[in-house]
């Protein structure tokens, strides 16, 4: 699963080592502005404490990689194996997920420290692992580090979640400079039906869900030029589209009665204003920018409103890789998505992820693979549907054309946002 | 949605009306058997009382058809709108599903009285409509006895589930005669790859969610000839299959766990003996017999134990058309599945619903209809799978090759079975 | 605990028989009027299936008295040990309670056969017992039908509450005549302080929890000559009773906002007026009948908001037994309160029991019984509070001074009502 | 609520104001070896963490008296009044209690500046204010401090139980030097029958809900003279009585069965040894020290269990006002109950508070003040039970003779054991 631009070749081992230090120290700095106190808590069962992050990304290094071919590796804490596993069946029992809150020991100066034992560890090992066992572990230390960027977002995540319960609406970081601008106009970008290949090709590492490559017949669609926005989304609140049912999937609109959905998570009314709560705290709503933290179901139902549909990930897919503008691997990362400014396909990537109508599912020919790392991705292949391409928190060099990220259709705390497909072309 | 071989012709009106007739009566002798008592308990949120489905069905020719079209036509009691509508918002606001077994009124009897002024109003309607009323409702006549052909299969499947908790373990009917044999050997039949034509073309009826008929691109692939069989099963369970994380998705092993799953619903254990409760009441567990009540998690567990997997919809759709046995629209309904007898690819109906890997969800192009009626289907594409084929219960003019059946991954009580596919053909 | 004007003195076998049967048949013509599926549901947890009262009643019989004591007795079916037991751990398993209401069979007609079954059985044994098998069974038969008479108001208690949450709501009974007047005004009836004795005595029956009479040291204190008539209620209601929380226990006030609590329990408004719902079926507000249904909070929160209390037992017993009038055991039982007629203290009997400011607990002395039947009392002395007097649905002979019955401080299906008690004497 | 040996006569300002800084320099104390992560984390709803504990009894001050009554105070900030709100409806919203523990913001730095700050406006007010002020405040100040001793002993239990779930087990205080010695042996100390009075007389400090003193009359009665050690309680366990439901009340088996109690909380099985989870972590049982941590369900159980049973409230408090052994007011406070020493009845204060059998009620002629101090107690009087004496934990002076101490049965967090009462004098 290996090579490509961003990942050095398995032969340049001083590359390797710089690339592994600097993505594991851009988890920790990311956790740096943030007090032990903020670091402990678990705002609900789906997010984790910022501390659990930092440790449970070290534990994936220790677990997969050092026990088994770091000679005379010592764990740093025989109780962290239990502590931070997060769902690996295969490596043993684990503290139960909804209890990771309560952990105010080891201190985030415990598991700061274990990071630095884990990462001299690596360090060491990747300069001096013999050719054999070189072969075996540079897969696992390209999954490692994709995995730490994920848990790059996921921080971002939790804790936007958790200081947005908090009723002093602490912010994450400083106010982001803006430089508010109307979006383009909808319009729509058309694609021929036909055969299409989907999957990643294995240049390069992909997780083992975006393969096999694989062929699927695609009936002509079309696409939405941009995201859709914050003031597209208010025209479906203002129409009613939070009271009536015929635009909701039945389990959509159970979930929107029983959670007293009116908005997206994080839209806020005060002082009859319209705010929003982001990782630099509340500030007016911009209609222009897109719609983010809405659910599958709120997607599924704006797009119903509007007549038209989500793309099927397929079509998503094909789409984004006829495009003239990928990923840029260099791009930083930022703490909010921006209105878009492109005529053409845009807001693919970087901004907020898309949910698409495919339910998460295995690709033809799929196997996952054996042991613990098997249950990366495979064993969550129900009740998830995929959304495509990346967000505005999404470590830039994580995008990739055949990412498939997913979520529950009722989750709305990651950066998820809607792009309109259509039939008619 | 219309004419088939069973299906009369529109202009046949003699002909609807006796067919209509024939379908009602086939739902109210379904409950001959069963006392007041009986038919007013609801096992389970999921499952209704016989008497709720007794009235259900009526209420949907009086609500769909009969208020709008029957001139004149007089409601048997305006709160029977409440009382007896599932889940239709359009419609307005209904009795709450768990509340279903509290309703001791009206009484079984008043309910036959329902169905007999439904009936007749019906039978005059069929005969004596202008022909203009005639193409507007004999459509939704045939959705209504396809409607009423689905809750026949549920008051069996709900009366099960209501009788298995009950410490007496009451039989529905009495024992049938069974000629056990050995189930043929599991055999491979071998699809070949390419562009195939799926989904329902518009001839005859078919419910809105088996169209448009579309191309899908597939692989070659292998089905069994057979469906997995009790003694298939059981080396799954006794090789600890419901022990061992390793085949099971998350949510499918957290089910598992919250549920204490050891075996497929209805299987019992009585003085340390395997035996299966039926509708014909608890007997020895026939080896040879498919195995039914299993969920979706527990069929995929049971498919990765074997290093095979699920058929995706389209394959064994695919398969079922290319097969020498189509449904049997003759065939009586029994109340339980039986061993293969046939060679070759056999038990595609008839015995057990076969749970496929297949997400429910929109064919490319599939628009709900406008209305009430639009909620039949499309609002349920969210967290379900689909099972293809047809049950022993599932009245047998009522099978068809490309019928999408669709339950949550979680669900035992359907008579849900298990058909391997392959991708080593 | 035997011997009263109504209880015959053991000698009097035929008596005893004649009691015997009167009070079985009793049970059965409460439930002569409603259907085999009005007996089956069972509305709540807290509440039972009619036919589970009836069949729950032989059992007693059969279980304390006819297994040991009537040679050569055979249990009328081996499988209602398990499924009518209510709560005896010292018999054995039990069928859970919250599935009461899914036993479709054994039928009603079954029951009734169990019921005649035992009748015989216990008509045979009254008569021909030995007299010392007499001396052990008599106080096991009028403890039983004392049970009996409890099941009695039971079955009206929970069939009412059953047919309140149908929406066509049944009436059990026809029409009741009233003769509606006002209530007499409130006055205080005053008691001097002092020591006095309360619990039973021993003469005649009565629970175990009635006992041992005791000392207790009270302060002068009076009580309300009346039951709180819907009118005061109303007052509290209008007043904001049921949105101030200064007035409610913590826990009260959490039940009546996770419940919703506005009104008692069966009141409605339809067409914008204040009804009643009844045995009889709905019917306006009598503001001069006893308010009734309200639980322990709301009876404290009411008792509040007048600036006086609830009576603890000892003061309401006291004062039962300085009174003029004790129950009527020849007074016949009604369906609902009446408003009071008579000067002086009034209602202490056969309108609606009344909440006691006492928790429900062991009087000094007291030792519940070895053995199964020790189980019918003291096993329920926490979290629930001490009910006095009778209401109109218990049976007259039923009625008692020392009578202790006991709810948990939310429940609100009982017939229970208000009567204030102050220190301001 | 006024004046006693601990309580300065209030003409003295200064030493006034040296108690209280003494008292909130205490509570600051106890929070001084935890982390700023330890005081953010709420193991369960029923606690809090310490911050919260810090920060609220900050609050109480200046909600009930500085804002009122101290000229020109600022609040520290607006928001605290919502988020340090414990349960007083009185003073508007609060921030729901579940939640406490997701607060990082405010940092326990700025905990500790907002009591500071309260602290300097609260010790210029007792010094300043004038004397009619003075007579407002000095029994709210009193109030306050002992609602601050009260948190004092909250603290240590809520941060025992969150230690107690984290699986590293770690230690608040280093291990406490014991002198392991046997418990005396169980004898009864009998009290005569007749008239008592109980309850506080107006003499120095007491709650409201220790009065008024009134009269009760007590049979003869006898009481344990030292508290059940772990050896009797492990007496009980071998014997069965976790399994045994003939000693268990109804409420009390349900939850020992739906919690799955098997032993005290806080003892452990380690390597097949009995072991006990103290403040000091965990250490070998020590048979002869008082059992802890039981709820009243096995209190009760336990009681049953020896044909004995727990005292009423009124008997302790008569036995310990007959005993020459008060608590001890300068006694300092130990972070664990030893085993008793002393001859006679002993181990009345400074242990384990003791279960009674009284459920926590209102004494006669008992009003809950006005506005939100009314609060305080009152509401409380419902499912709960009374325990008297005082733990190792409770600060020395807090300790009272008449003192009420209330928890819900099922709660075993506190330091809460048992002492036998016998009828058998």
């Amino acid at each position: 699963m290996i090579s490509s631009a961003l990942t050095p070749h398995p032969s340049e081992r001083a590359a390797w080592r710089r690339r592994f230090l600097a993505v594991r120290d851009q988890t920790t700095a990311l956790a740096a502005s943030l007090s032990p106190e903020d670091q402990v808590i678990q705002s609900m069962t789906d997010a984790s404490p910022t501390k659990w992050h930092l440790a449970h990304t070290a534990w994936f290094f220790e677990t997969f990689i050092l026990k088994d071919h770091a000679e005379g590796y010592s764990p740093f804490d025989p109780d962290y194996a239990y502590l931070f596993n997060s769902y690996y069946e295969a490596v043993g029992e684990r503290h139960p997920r909804p209890q990771r809150g309560l952990l105010s020991r080891p201190s985030s100066e415990e598991v700061l420290t274990y990071r630095s034992h884990v990462d001299a560890a690596m360090a060491t090992l990747i300069e001096e692992a013999s050719p054999k066992t070189w072969d075996m572990i540079h897969p696992l230390i390209e999954l490692g580090l994709n995995h730490e960027q994920q848990h790059q977002e996921l921080i971002l995540m939790d804790i936007k979640h958790a200081f947005s319960i908090n009723p002093l609406l602490p912010a994450y970081a400083p106010a982001m400079k803006r430089d508010p601008a109307p979006a383009p106009p909808l319009e729509w970008v058309a694609f021929p039906g036909g055969l299409y290949e989907i999957g990643h090709d294995g240049e390069g590492f992909a997780f083992d869900n975006e393969g096999p490559r694989h062929r699927v017949w695609l009936e002509p669609f079309a696409l939405a030029n941009r995201l859709t926005t914050n003031a597209d989304y208010l025209a479906f609140i203002d129409d009613g589209g939070y009271q009536r049912p015929e635009f909701w999937l039945s389990d959509g609109w159970a979930a929107r009665q029983s959670q007293g959905w009116e908005a997206p998570l994080y839209w806020l009314t005060r002082d009859g204003r319209r705010e929003i709560f982001t990782l630099a705290g509340p500030r007016p709503l911009d209609l222009s920018e897109p719609v983010c933290h809405v659910s599958y179901y709120e997607a599924d139902a704006f797009a119903n409103w509007t007549g038209r549909r989500l793309a099927r990930e397929e079509e998503w897919e094909a789409a984004a890789s006829r495009n003239p503008t990928p990923p840029d691997p260099d791009g930083g990362s930022r703490l909010h998505p921006s209105a878009a400014a492109d005529a053409g396909l845009s807001q693919m990537f970087g901004e907020c992820w898309q949910w698409t109508s495919s339910a998460y599912s295995a690709y033809p020919g799929f196997r996952a693979a054996k042991g613990a790392i098997g249950e990366y991705n495979g064993k969550f292949m129900s009740n998830q549907f995929v959304l495509r391409g990346a967000a505005a928190v999404t470590p830039a060099s994580h995008a990739r054309m055949t990412y498939r990220n997913f979520f529950p259709p009722a989750a709305r705390w990651a950066f998820s946002g809607i792009r309109l497909a259509s039939d008619d072309v």
